[in-house]
């Protein structure tokens, strides 16, 4: 029996479509029928219309293929801090509740123009900004959380309700969500798609971030993004004789026993490969980049936040209050510290990286904790996205509970296509012997 | 006779609303005649709606006085790259001609928030973008460009239209048409006020600013978006015994006649009213700073600007459609090199401003220039941009055409209320004997 539709990556409902092996219409159909099934359970979708859908793919089917964009019916799940102008946009915040603004992000001006189906809005912590969790579970384990602030794309790609979703990343909002749902997530470098239309956390920190379960569809992404490296990546690369490092990081203490064996195992794969696999650490002095992360977060929330407090401090979540009163009493003097210190070590860190093919670092705390209240700790993401470089987080490995855990593989900045072309046979080997499975 | 409405300060207007001596709605009614005589000539605005202003303002006038916020009544004329969700919001670009998303700005809902009475949207470049003048005139001399890209800000100001004016400022937006209209302008510290809803040309780059006619209307806009030094400013400044710099900079050849003799005059004030004043120069290593603006504002333009050159190539300018070709050829080497030698400057810049109470620096290369196909240039500005420290335009000069010309203060980065207050004392000084006065 034929595949069902909705199971397809992106890649594989593209050909087919493109082949006239599938409608846009079929297509759509198929993700929404299991929507239908699935969304009591997992609760992914902040706005979801079905007859929007399906009279948005039909037009699609109309188009002649000689005018049919290279995402041409891919279907695409956004999270609801990224504006789309016909449907609402929330935040996940109440003071945006039945707030529908008249505008399409860049991002999705650029997925339009490709021919994407958009489905809907996903689900979000308040403003991506706090670790309050939504009402959506994770597909794998329905008492515990899907991870944040990008829940409901990381619950829905995992659970086969769309093939590529859309997450923001300011601490690890992509990248946890991508380990804690068993899917590949990319991070790209900061600034490389453009954020126009997507809310404000930290200006510095907010990466556009897409989900997917497998690193094609990652690579179709970036192709429609135009993400260009200096030079084009050689898609002849093999682990057999590759060079990599594993980089624990400062806070590998907070490290879990699911963490512990994912990196451990990982390790062992690459090396059985043929790899060559060598431990480094930051360099010393860099060993504050949690805190500088921080405070250029909370200092950069106080004037984020300063118009939400100033309309409805009422209903702005105490965390993002905190902000614009300063209780940290964060002065000037310490923001500008934390916020150039980063910045000079960014060049530094892409020397380090970038004399491996790539460097293993973990992606998460552990698997994902019970409970739905909090959507866990961003602690091994924050240092990566201040420092701006591409993250890959690839699935395959298991945590003590039979729950999926991930681990990132980083490349200095602009080496996004380098990385995922890696990212690619890492996958292969980590999926296949890894040792979970996704039982969806 | 009294002043007529339309032409006192934000500061004035708003201590005449308060004791009762003045209503919303005269006021109001007094901007409003004042703009539909000028109009013709200057040509300020994208989008004015008289009817829409006074339902405002008669709903501002039924508020009761203890729930009046500090800008009621205050009016504002708002640059057209930032979004406003009763108006049409259109960047200068045919591409959003007839759009109008139902969405406000960050800094909208904070003005919406003090009570301040929003007329409509000015003119501007391209998306901020280009140098290619919209319609609009220089009310001190028709013939000629009031800058840009916040064109219609800074003449409406200029011309009594409206008090207070929102700009934008990425290479020289908001101190070239300050500098040019004979204005105040403000340029506080990079992200020390939300950019949320305002058009993205480059990130790292953008600023919001203000322009008025007077010192105290830019700290009445400081206090409303809570700007605050680590340490607040000494009220009882006085140029007598302060110590300032002067700082021509690297692009001083480019200098006409006009900002040389503003400046010398600028010196000569400042030492014959007792200032210490002391020539520095930039660092060797800094010289590049404007090759690094340019470098960082073209790559950033390669993202920024895909999603309009995918949905509508035809309708952009072709300065924008060379961002997103890269015809430079700018590497992402090149691009990285340009972001991480100017942050690596910053905190030495702020080291070497922070010595002097403020240093003087040329605003403009010389009065604005005949016609209104260009706005001129940024060179005097672009540094100051990339190094993210607050800019204040002191009016006070006149080229050779008695045109106005101004000189800017800087200071280093969130040193905005203390440069607000030396600016006050300076302003005075060179708009009483710089040797200009407006004529409007």
């Amino acid at each position: 029996m034929a595949v069902e539709p909705y199971r397809l990556t992106a890649t594989q409902a593209s050909a087919k479509i493109r082949a006239g092996e599938l409608t846009v219409e079929e297509y759509a159909r198929s993700l929404l029928s299991h929507i239908e099934e699935r969304d009591p359970v997992v609760k992914a979708w902040e706005y979801l219309n079905p007859e929007q859908v399906i009279a948005q793919a039909k037009a699609m089917d109309a188009i002649p293929p000689e005018k049919r964009g290279p995402l041409h019916g891919v279907a695409i799940a956004v999270k609801d801090v990224i504006y789309t102008k016909d449907m609402p946009t929330q935040h996940g915040s109440p003071i945006y509740a039945r707030d529908a603004p008249k505008v399409d992000a860049g991002s999705i001006i650029v997925l339009r123009q490709a021919g994407a189906l958009l489905l809907g809005k996903t689900t979000t912590t308040e403003f991506a900004a706090t670790v309050q969790g939504p009402k959506t579970v994770n597909p794998h384990g329905t008492n515990r959380t899907p991870g944040g602030s990008s829940s409901g794309s990381g619950a829905a790609i995992a659970d086969f309700q769309a093939p590529i979703g859309l997450g923001t990343q300011t601490g690890g909002s992509t990248i946890r969500p991508g380990s804690f749902n068993g899917i590949y997530a990319l991070k790209p470098t900061w600034n490389s798609i453009t954020r126009e239309g997507q809310k404000i956390y930290s200006l510095i920190l907010d990466t556009l971030g897409f989900f997917a379960r497998s690193v094609e569809d990652l690579q179709l992404m970036a192709d429609v993004f135009d993400l260009k490296d200096d030079e084009p990546p050689k898609d002849a690369f093999t682990v057999k004789g590759a060079k990599f490092a594993l980089l624990k990081t400062m806070v590998w203490p907070q490290a879990g026993p699911g963490t512990k064996s994912a990196m451990a195992k990982a390790a062992e794969l690459l090396k059985a490969h043929g790899a060559e696999l060598e431990e480094i650490e930051f360099d010393p002095e860099l060993q504050e980049l949690p805190q500088w992360h921080a405070t250029v977060l909370h200092s950069d929330g106080r004037s984020a936040f300063l118009p939400d407090y100033r309309a409805a401090k009422d209903q702005l979540h105490e965390f993002l209050i905190s902000h614009v009163d300063n209780t940290n009493k964060i002065s000037r003097a310490e923001q500008l510290e934390a916020f150039d210190n980063i910045a000079i070590a960014r060049p530094k860190v892409d020397k380090m990286l970038g004399k491996y093919d790539a460097v293993l670092v973990p992606s998460v705390v552990d698997e994902a904790p019970e409970g739905t209240s909090s959507t866990g700790s961003a602690a091994f993401n924050a240092p990566w996205t201040a420092l701006h470089v591409p993250v890959v987080n690839i699935p395959g490995f298991k945590g003590p509970n039979g729950m999926p855990v991930g681990v990132s593989l980083v490349a200095p900045r602009y080496h996004d296509r380098h990385l995922l072309v890696v990212s690619k046979a890492v996958g292969e080997i980590f999926e296949a012997e890894g040792g979970w499975k996704s039982a969806l």
